[in-house]
């Protein structure tokens, strides 16, 4: 446990006691069974907090196969016994998402969209909460459209946008339209880019991030099956939303900030930039660039978890 | 072909002919190539008419694993020649959707949530364009939360609503919100109806669909992370549901009706409820009852496709 605190000095180590897990539900705590249905798990069927509760760093990202990869990959960064090939579908009752834990570690898919990470987010926290977890830091290691950066950059995002440039996500609750603040933790966005000057691999920026709610029109697109605008009309909103700070676009980071904001985790977004959009809307790169792009924000969080952990000092 | 065209007498006849899928994107026919990137799919890689040329249904739902289970029951209902064992993921370059063929009918999936399914109707709807496709049907076949219906009762969408029961779809297009209609096709609902009421295996009624962007505080759920309203004003928000016409709540209705409209194509939305929400929250049911509710759309989709194809007069 030690280790964990090297980051967490003086007045840091008494906040760091407090915390724990928030969730922001009293009903919880009155309910005999809660079911985390997708992600196949249950308080009256596992030992949450037997099988989750040394858990101190959660990474996210869409894909299945990627977030897999990435359980291997920190399984050998931080040297652990046994066979990385080895790692184990936590959520194999149900394809909705994989989950994978490695150590200190929770490796977790959450699918594309608001949506898709907004369930996997809750059914996260409650987990977390249950399993009396604390001081997690909450990683989303995604891809992304750059905006002005060359394609391989990595965004740190300083601000989750929506598509008018705001930080904020709109939430309904029960038909009403409530709004949430997108700012995510300056501390671990700061060390996340102390980081990349460490392992002087990949350019490295941070930005702010716009989050959207479909891939063509929402993104400005000319090749979905619909679009409605010309390539100057195109130009000009990215134009602005560059002048905003928008380095990235992508699909889940307003409600990823949002929820760790309410929920008090230390969240961070780290998207690589597929294309430059300026330039283009389809993704053109070989597979094995992209594959390699998609390595660089798992390079950087391992990175960042293994000095965390006393690995690198 | 004649087989096909069993419901598509007199003036109907010729409107078929013209009905070739329609994108409303002049630019995709200037593109040298179209990679249909969540597919991995291209133009340039893929002889797409000789590929899915012959396309006549297309049935998507959100779990990859379902809709496998769905084109391995389709080519039995169908007697084609083969092992229904053998179909194969034809998009198995990505882990985003998975899309299995069989004969004319097309399986595939979408995750959860509106932008998953929209990024796949985008790449579906320009597959079904450069394949030269006609006369295709669309259906939808997922699980939902029903509005004062018994578990396992399966829902027709007649109007997919959002969260204030209006019917329709708020589309961001370069910072611009336009609105959509999300009216699905009425001469598709009754034929299914019809189907039903011919194999008489479970409940099923024609209802509005409220469709949401989360699955807890948007619902209603009082079993989320967060909770900030009490179970009276939970079963109010229902209760103006029910009263609205919706008898089940889902998260991709909306946008796949507003798809559907735009481009021409003929939609239908099938949905089994897994709970009645007045009666709670969490999904409770064991595993083979959810299984078997699962399979209560795949069924009736069967029939109609089999009743379209002459195989049942």
């Amino acid at each position: 446990m030690a280790l964990i605190l090297l980051n967490h000095m003086g007045n840091e180590e008494n906040e760091y006691i407090k915390e724990q897990v928030q969730v922001n539900n009293p009903n919880l705590d009155t309910m005999e069974e809660d079911i985390l249905y997708h992600f196949s798990l249950s308080t009256k069927t596992h030992n949450l907090p037997e099988m989750f509760g040394d858990i101190k760093f959660v990474c996210v990202g869409g894909s299945a196969n990627r977030m897999k990869a990435f359980a291997q990959f920190i399984h050998q960064e931080l040297k652990l016994p046994g066979n990385p090939g080895d790692v184990k579908d936590i959520c194999e009752g149900t394809d909705r998402y994989c989950m994978y834990k490695v150590g200190p570690v929770l490796s977790i898919s959450h699918g594309m969209g608001v949506p898709s990470i907004s369930i996997m987010l809750h059914e996260l926290i409650k987990l977390l909460h249950h399993a009396q977890c604390r001081d997690v830091v909450l990683f989303r290691l995604g891809t992304s459209g750059g905006v002005g950066l060359a394609p391989g950059t990595v965004v740190i995002t300083e601000k989750a946008v929506d598509y008018s440039f705001r930080p904020q996500f709109e939430q309904v609750v029960l038909g009403k339209v409530i709004t949430r603040n997108t700012e995510l933790d300056e501390g671990v966005a700061n060390e996340l880019l102390q980081c990349s000057s460490e392992l002087q691999t990949f350019p490295t920026v941070i930005g702010n991030t716009m989050c959207t709610h479909d891939f063509y029109e929402g993104q400005g697109r000319l090749d979905g099956a619909l679009c409605s605008f010309s390539q100057e009309e195109k130009l000009e909103y990215l134009r602005k939303a560059y002048e905003a700070g928008v380095r990235n676009i992508e699909m889940e980071s307003t409600v990823f900030a949002a929820m760790c904001r309410v929920c008090g985790l230390k969240g961070a977004v780290v998207c690589v930039t597929l294309l430059n959009r300026f330039e283009g809307d389809q993704i053109t790169s070989s597979h094995d660039v992209l594959v390699e792009y998609q390595q660089r924000p798992q390079i950087l969080v391992a990175h960042f978890i293994k000095k965390r952990l006393g690995y690198i000092i």
